[in-house]
């Protein structure tokens, strides 16, 4: 592809993420996307051929985006696991504490579509989630826990858990208690 | 209201959750609702005023059910928190393994409604699952759990987060790595 088709690929998928974690991934349709990237419809369908196409490509993009900025994040970080956690669970409340937090995108997508359990953005979602575990249960393997892999799913059982009830009550309390219980599961005993 | 308009209000009530939940919150008018409950939609009109009004009282019927069918389960069990832990969370597994199990209702709707903090069925919702937490920790009062409350919001996060992670992967696993770290948190130290 020439370098602007690639621009516009890039600006269709950022338009349309951005409508989709605003708006909910049901309620907007193609013409708002193209309408908001500031092209034709048509264009659109020759970039990405359907809604679904495009909804599995500001999947598979938003996923690259947010691995890579995980690992960013732990780059940074020192300490063990009970440093990572505590720095895991503020940012989370943090970034729910932003005025139009929404909730999680993938979790998100995954309950707007539930009825359709083949849908093709349900297996980037659980792709995206199993990876997420991944890289947890490497990132606690690293910091010495015992059973990381248990532990990780344990740590992703709290965060999902969090990412609701914080949607829920709009209360930080909950990011605080997953820390804490996260804590104490990853300790040694 | 006379026997015969109580009936039709019940028919209304039940036939929009049975849909809502089915088809996702934002998807289904009333129109749909109308059609499948036999009635003219002057009629659904003349009982409950609006879709927003409509939501609302299906979301208290469903909340008064929901409570008196987890106060009729709790009062069949026996034994301490560790055995209230695992009814619960197999009793979740098997829930979620039903052939069009779509997720925990009030959740999906506070997620399809993500954009719409105000929205007075996000108010019910939470109020739905602050009732939850409160139950749990009675429950674990009873069974002579320490710090009740704190272990009642431990349990919480893990039973929603374990709603999240079945819904995203069907695998029956997170339930059973929840009910092992929530009898892990909940046991006395």
């Amino acid at each position: 592809m020439p370098r602007s088709a690639d621009a516009t690929r890039r600006r269709i998928l950022e338009t349309a993420y951005e409508l989709f974690y605003r708006r909910g991934f049901v309620r907007v349709g193609v013409d708002a996307v193209a309408e908001h990237a500031g092209i034709t419809k048509r264009t659109l369908y020759d970039h990405f051929g359907s809604k679904d196409a495009l909804l599995a490509a500001v999947l598979t993009f938003h996923h690259d985006l947010a691995l890579a900025r995980i690992e960013r994040w732990a780059a940074r970080l020192a300490g063990g696991a009970d440093a990572m956690i505590d720095a895991l669970f503020a940012d989370l409340a943090h970034w729910a504490a932003r005025p139009r937090w929404e909730g999680a995108g993938f979790t998100r997508l995954v309950m707007e579509l539930a009825d359709l359990p083949g849908h093709p953005a349900r297996a980037i979602a659980r792709r995206h989630k199993a990876a997420i575990e991944q890289w947890l249960a490497e990132q606690l393997a690293m910091r010495r826990t015992r059973d990381p892999r248990d532990r990780a799913r344990e740590v992703m059982l709290l965060l999902e858990g969090s990412l609701a009830l914080l949607l829920i009550h709009g209360d930080r309390g909950y990011a605080d208690a997953a820390a804490r219980a996260a804590k104490r599961l990853v300790r040694r005993r």
